[in-house]
């Protein structure tokens, strides 16, 4: 099995994304770069989740999410997180690890997505970007599995199950 | 806060997914379309989890995911996962609940999935498209949750945990 297309052509280049229409064999398909992104379940001393409520413009309405980024040239998975979480949250040290890294919908898309839990971090000023109107929701991790039903974003359910199910003293999945 | 752009320009149409430029006040939004699709946690009588590895051209590789498609027009997400499910799989039957619905990825993508469980699902004959090669592997269910570090792909990771932590008999979540 050959893992690269016979050809590939770029349809569209845009500021975030571009399109990619790639040959394979007998089967054409359209692939949407890019860069890579990152999201972070954060839990400060307390044992308080941040999550953050936004305008999702592709969904027409406000959605409630883990902090997440999108990579910048050259820049480590853990990197783009630690940024992001600053920027968006003003959330900084803490102890992290990968909880996992994913393709987010690998039929049509180039995105591979690492996700962090960051522990124990800290609070101070956030710095979102000029087109980010956040605002930031805190959540008891005691009792965030009961409120699954309002998450609607694919990286935060995710995210929140792996953590829920691998924190420490966790009464989790095995 | 309004919910609708001042415009929006088709900048893309392509087969499966086509692009939108929107414009929200100072701010463009690249926007992927894309008609919605499903995903299915399916188990068998005895137990077993069904899942498709496929060549995933975006990623370069083989992934292993949960049965998933993309709806036809006017058909309801149910429809569309029995359809899928019996196409890839040749599962048919069984008793189906909804886990989740969510976007897949809301920050630059119109994707909205629902995810289903389908227990004591039936073995039959699949049909799958002509542009797809799928490898059918069945887990044991009991065993799916020490095997998650093999899952790349953000649906099956949510499904699987959702599906762990609300089954009859979990030792889940909570």
């Amino acid at each position: 099995m050959t893992l690269e297309p016979d050809s590939a052509r770029r349809v569209y280049e845009g500021r975030l994304i571009g399109l990619t229409v790639e040959l394979w064999g007998d089967h054409e398909r359209e692939i949407v770069e890019h860069p890579g992104a990152v999201a972070i379940v954060a839990v400060d001393g307390d044992g308080f989740l941040t999550l953050v409520r936004q305008l999702r413009e592709p969904a027409r309405k406000l959605l409630l999410e883990l902090p997440a980024g999108t990579a910048e040239p050259g820049e480590a998975p853990l990197e783009t997180a630690r940024r992001e979480l600053q920027e968006e949250c003003g959330l900084t040290g803490g102890r992290w690890r990968e909880l996992a890294a994913f393709w987010t919908t690998p039929g049509f898309c180039r995105e591979r997505m690492h996700l962090f839990a960051a522990e124990r971090v800290v609070a101070g000023e956030a710095s979102p970007a000029a087109d980010e109107e956040l605002e930031l929701v805190r959540w008891p991790v005691a009792g965030t599995a009961d409120r699954l039903h309002e998450i609607e974003d694919a990286k935060t359910l995710a995210g929140l199950l792996l953590y829920l199910g691998t924190r420490p003293g966790r009464t989790g999945l095995h």
